[in-house]
């Protein structure tokens, strides 16, 4: 069989971050690679006259948009497999109509956030910060401090992301009642994550709150002043998805109270300002937007998609296909 | 049916951590107790007054030891119930030939000691105090700093005690491959925890370790210098057990190369020395021997032995009784 002449577009460095040398050989075996030995990400102009041979794609972070005027010259192209996160930008709408499969990773950072939203939590729920640094300022106990068990807990999701659905993955041995909001969501399919659908006020309320709500006109500041009103006192809010999902004003003030713990992953503006008042809050723990970010999670994104694309060309069931539909509704 | 007379030793402020108000009725409704109202622990002369109608007793921490003299005259006593950790020190050997059934609810303490081993393990691998700490100095990303996954990692364990069966079980989502050393352990009982018995040296090899062997004079400074050696650059190393476990002074010197993270419950001495240079290190996360304590893991504890002593009197299959031979062994 005639092996398929597929474009690597990611240079070396970024390939040592998102394929392991297994992926390497497999690419080398399976296909007729070229690899992108300039060093750098092709430009616009290069990947125009490289992409009329192309059968498959293969991009990531830091890869040139496919443009129409690609497509049209790309009258080989089956597949676009992309190793990274967000697809949307990568490839216009034009591409469904011809026919051409795309392949996103995304799901697969999304394990990686899990565990950080289990990380952030259960040390959250433990004032493992505050220990910490008590110590380090010279103390022992605190008197009065006590952390608190996620068994048998409640947690509040917001929205049934593939973030959120890894998260719920990894709670499963902690015997938790998990509610989730997300209009999409039905009853059965909650049912499904051992989950139960409920409303926006009832998440907010719970003492576990955990936002996977994508960025969307919809989603923007949908955390307004009278749901974070409900955080309850003591509760641990995460938030792993987007910063503008929340309404930074209000969000601030409740914070500045002291009344809870926020793990933030995400801001309204990011890097966050170098004077913004929340790097000094103590009740907050804060990380520049590295949930998704794990060295094992980055070497698998490669070897995801290509493994897909090839089950694809093998008509076998695929993981990570992204047809018009989710392409439309997509962050 | 005549109710047992039970002797709680716990005065109200004790009470209101370890004994939850369902405990109360139960232990209300069920038996005829005498609560202690003193507003503070008995003398050890208070309770050999007391002792001779006792048919049960529950304790907690702060309760006094229970003397042979006082069981000499604890004629009626059937069952002593610590709603706490430790009761070696509580009761002398005697009381298992006089046919007195003790029960313990250390192991309901493992629990939450497993919460806090993954707790720090996960935001150990993900260099989250890093992060935070990197935000509040007022930068972004620190360069070359990824986290990594727990998901499909390798987990070394030092003795298969309640703790340890409790982390292992909580890190059933993750695939991970565990290597537990104990020299009481069977290949068949490694087997039904889904890990596998090896060496000190192959689990002091592992990318994560955690210790759980209890204090005992087989167990001090168990990891020597040696051994301490073997632990991988980047690998996180958990100690929730004690202190003396470790050779300090050789675990120091590693522990300042920087070369991996530990998170450390325990130490040598407690509480850590004020000006202890480990209170300054910036690969460890320090905690004041708090892994065991959380508000509810705390308020079961009474619950459960409770549960546990009512269970016997109806020669049901109990949780938490301590028999002569694992009191020998015990710490």
């Amino acid at each position: 069989m005639q092996k398929l002449k597929v474009l690597v577009l990611s240079p070396q460095s970024r390939l040592d971050e998102v394929c392991s040398e297994a992926c390497r050989s497999r690419i080398n075996d399976y296909f007729e690679p070229l690899w992108n030995e300039t060093g750098r990400d092709y430009t616009q102009e290069e990947l125009l006259a490289l992409i009329s041979d192309a059968e498959v794609i293969i991009s990531s972070w830091g890869s040139p948009s496919l443009t129409d005027e690609m497509l049209e010259k790309a009258v080989k192209l089956r597949a676009v497999g992309h190793a990274a996160g967000t697809v949307k930008n990568l490839v216009p709408k034009q591409i469904f109509s011809q026919g051409v499969k795309v392949f996103s990773a995304a799901p697969r950072i999304a394990l990686s956030v899990g565990e950080y939203c289990l990380a952030t939590l259960l040390t959250s729920l433990r004032y493992l910060p505050a220990f910490d640094s008590a110590i380090r300022d010279g103390k022992w106990k605190i008197a009065g401090l006590k952390g608190k068990e996620l068994t048998g807990n409640t947690v509040g999701i917001i929205s049934a992301s593939s973030t959120a659905r890894a998260f719920i993955k990894l709670l499963a041995p902690f015997q938790v009642k998990v509610l989730i909001y997300d209009p999409y969501l039905t009853e059965e399919a909650a049912a499904r994550l051992n989950a139960k659908k409920a409303n926006l006020e009832e998440v907010m309320s719970c003492p576990i709150i955990s936002v996977h709500a994508p960025k969307l006109p919809a989603t923007e500041r949908m955390l307004t002043r009278e749901l974070l009103a409900l955080i309850p006192d003591g509760a641990v809010f995460i938030n792993s998805s987007r910063g503008p999902v929340v309404d930074e004003l209000a969000f601030m003030e409740e914070l500045q109270s002291g009344r809870f713990i926020a793990a933030l992953d995400v801001f309204e503006k990011e890097p966050l300002a170098v004077d913004h008042p929340i790097r000094s809050l103590p009740n907050v723990l804060l990380s520049p937007h590295i949930a998704g970010a794990t060295v094992q999670g980055h070497l698998a994104l490669m070897e995801e998609v290509v493994e897909d694309i090839i089950r694809s060309l093998r008509e076998e069931k695929t993981t990570y296909e992204v047809n018009e539909r989710m392409w439309e509704v997509m962050a």
